[in-house]
């Protein structure tokens, strides 16, 4: 028999690579926070001795979530204000509280609410663009969630910085800070092409470059951005990122609902990557991004879930399920986005966009043992025909039983082992009288 | 003291009527299966003597939702045959699996697993159309849950009935044998223009007319049908019903994804009412239907979830959240159906399509005690600004914790105190073990 940490025995695992499988009784196994095998349970009983032993006979364990787009500090905000148009909800509400409220303490706990959220519903990985990225930091650590964290970036001064230069200064200083941090990565994370001028996009070419880090940015969020640059500039915004340096590999384009055929071209010929995030765009009127002939094209496509204040939530199981269902109508063909498709999406797409493919988004030997078991037997998930299709179609945020991340059981029977859940909302309320009470007096 | 039932004691109260209303630390009255008071919670105290007090210091009470599309039965078909075009869907999967296996007992096993899903997700009433509606009823009944059952006509023979005169006859005893339930109704429905023909839907505008019941039917769910209607008949189907006199304040035409102004005008002068079924349009990439359009003209618009094999769930405030997402993708309008219209066509406008608005839809002194709990304070759904928008944008299915129909508690701290759910989860796979098999080996 063979030692190992962890074993893990499911009644079904859906690896994601290969595209498609199922196994059935099968077990995954797990020394020093790696996946060390994959195989039927029955040898796996046979060959492993391990410290800590799992039965998920009713689940599907599948890796764990990636959630390619959000801002975590935002969930403070979920619900402020909705079913307002785009301009008067950021005019006079986002902005004006982030302006407000956005200092380090908020985004500690803000983040420290999102991870808490994420981790509750299968995500073990998230991209995230928010000022204070050094408390976004502490708080993923303190969850044991990994994490990539946006080195923010935009023309005017915040609470975080003052201008483009500090914003970049401070970014490295993150930057440098987190190498040596196994959980956690950083990109840059320019807002978008309207928010940031030339000379600092080209400093920032240049340094993703160097550091070899992803490029994460609000890229054709709304016809309107596109149409404001024709107007002011005479080009396209990602036309304006090309000309820049910016649309390579490392490139995470956010959203994307405007998309014409020489954009196609640019994204596909660079290998960048697109975080499409459905329900953001449909909650704000962006326009709906064309999933299915950004897939068609060659282009990879990651699932983002934006911040709470324009989603509401931070479930990204349920954005597989929006994506899944809307790209079906967008695209009028009921093919479009199978449950398989949505699941890479959500997983090994977001880990290829983020430049960590090597090491998370499938269940294979060798990588990190990220891993989200989903029970499957309730009555609203029975009967189980096909797994794949019941965790995409049926709605099971609040069946997710367990995570792990880098083999660490972070989610044991629904209950948090990072985090004190009920501390989180208390806080939480705590911040909502606040800000509700300055917000509804404005 | 004035002696009632139930006394129930919330955080939040979010009536319906008047619309948008949300009443902090209120209280619900219940009597003999009515609500004679709706009070603060302080007068309530002083007021009432209640047999049983429940007390929801962090919920939201909201009225029971009515689900005015399902083919509940369907559930036993959950996720089958998902991501395939529609005609394969039908062709190949669904209608050789109906041919197979819908009897009576198979609409009594998936009509109780389908109405344990509903009331343990807050659906109170819901509007049914199936074969063997005298199965549903029975279903029904044993669960209390509320329900318009469909008194199914097409043109084709099905183990229900084998011609258009014998559906006419079945549904009519169905009708009889209910007519003193005080929680079933039924309704006349047709399966849709292209399956019904001229003959018996001129019956069925007339016994409708003399039963005063609704016409559930689907109508213009897929372009294909309208075009095929115009190439054979030279008309659109709405015109057609309408010229055999089906188009009035009676009718419920289900899905309406292809609307013209004629189509607008047809339905809003006769007061006609639409269902809306989000999710279903979507996997069937079915088309878009145009919500706000048809609430600017005045038509009632209700929501369903549809059957489980085209979801897969029969989650009608996911269902609300989609609807509001996805009419402001629609609309290009991020203000169109708020979160207070999803609730209302999830409850009111749902009712007032049934004929019902007079005894359910709204938590209203004299109306049935149809009333759902929502818990909000987990961290998904903290900080609480808004309730309103909590409970439609921020996936709260499983935060249902009581369900009360006409007076009765069927769900108690989220356990259903009249159905057996262990027993129906068995069933159900029983099901799915024989159809499962039956399925893979064709």
């Amino acid at each position: 028999m063979e030692a190992i940490d962890t074993l893990i025995h499911a009644r079904w695992v859906i690896p994601v690579e290969p595209a498609g499988t199922v196994l059935e009784d099968f077990s995954l196994a797990v020394r020093d926070g790696r996946i060390v095998d994959l195989l039927p349970a029955a040898a796996a009983r046979a060959r492993y001795q391990a410290a800590t032993v799992v039965e998920l006979p009713e689940h599907a364990l599948i890796p764990g979530l990636v959630n390619a787009h959000t801002h975590a500090a935002m969930s403070l905000f979920r619900g402020l204000a909705d079913d307002l148009p785009l301009m008067e909800w950021l005019g006079k509400h986002i902005w004006p509280a982030e302006s407000r409220w956005v200092r380090a303490e908020f985004v500690r706990d803000g983040t420290l609410l999102a991870v808490a959220e994420m981790l509750r519903g299968g995500t073990t990985c998230f991209n995230d663009m928010y000022f204070f990225p050094d408390e976004a930091a502490f708080a993923a650590t303190q969850a044991h969630i990994r994490a990539v964290v946006g080195l923010i970036l935009i023309d005017f001064p915040t609470a975080w910085a003052g201008n483009a230069e500090d914003y970049l200064h401070k970014g490295l200083e993150v930057h440098d800070q987190l190498r040596h941090n196994p959980l956690l990565h950083t990109a840059f994370a320019p807002h978008a092409p309207y928010t940031v001028s030339d000379a600092p996009l080209e400093r920032v070419s240049v340094l993703a470059e160097e550091l070899d880090i992803p490029v994460h940015m609000h890229v054709h969020e709304t016809a309107h951005e596109v149409q404001q640059s024709l107007a002011e500039r005479g080009e396209r915004p990602l036309a304006r990122l090309h000309r820049l340096g910016l649309v390579s590999p490392r490139l995470l384009a956010v959203h994307m609902t405007q998309v014409e055929e020489e954009d196609l071209r640019l994204l596909a010929e660079a290998g960048a990557s697109v975080a499409h995030c459905p329900e953001s765009n449909l909650k704000l009127a962006s326009g709906f991004c064309p999933v299915q002939r950004l897939a068609d094209a060659g282009i990879n496509v990651a699932l983002g879930t934006d911040g709470a204040a324009s989603n509401n939530d931070l479930d990204l199981l349920g954005e597989m399920r929006t994506a899944a269902l809307l790209a079906k109508g967008v695209a009028g063909d009921a093919t479009a986005v199978s449950a398989a498709d949505a699941l890479r999406m959500a997983t090994l797409n977001g880990a290829r966009a983020l430049g960590l493919e090597e090491e998370i988004g499938s269940l294979v030997p060798g990588k990190a043992a990220d891993a989200v078991a989903v029970r499957l037997s309730d009555l609203e998930t029975e009967p189980v025909y096909h797994p794949l299709s019941q965790l995409v179609y049926a709605n099971v945020r609040d069946r997710v039983s367990d995570v792990w991340v880098a083999g660490r059981h972070v989610l044991k029977e629904g209950v948090l082992t990072t985090l004190d859940a009920p501390a989180l909302v208390a806080r939480a309320r705590e911040w909502g009288r606040r800000i509700g009470a300055a917000n509804s007096g404005r």
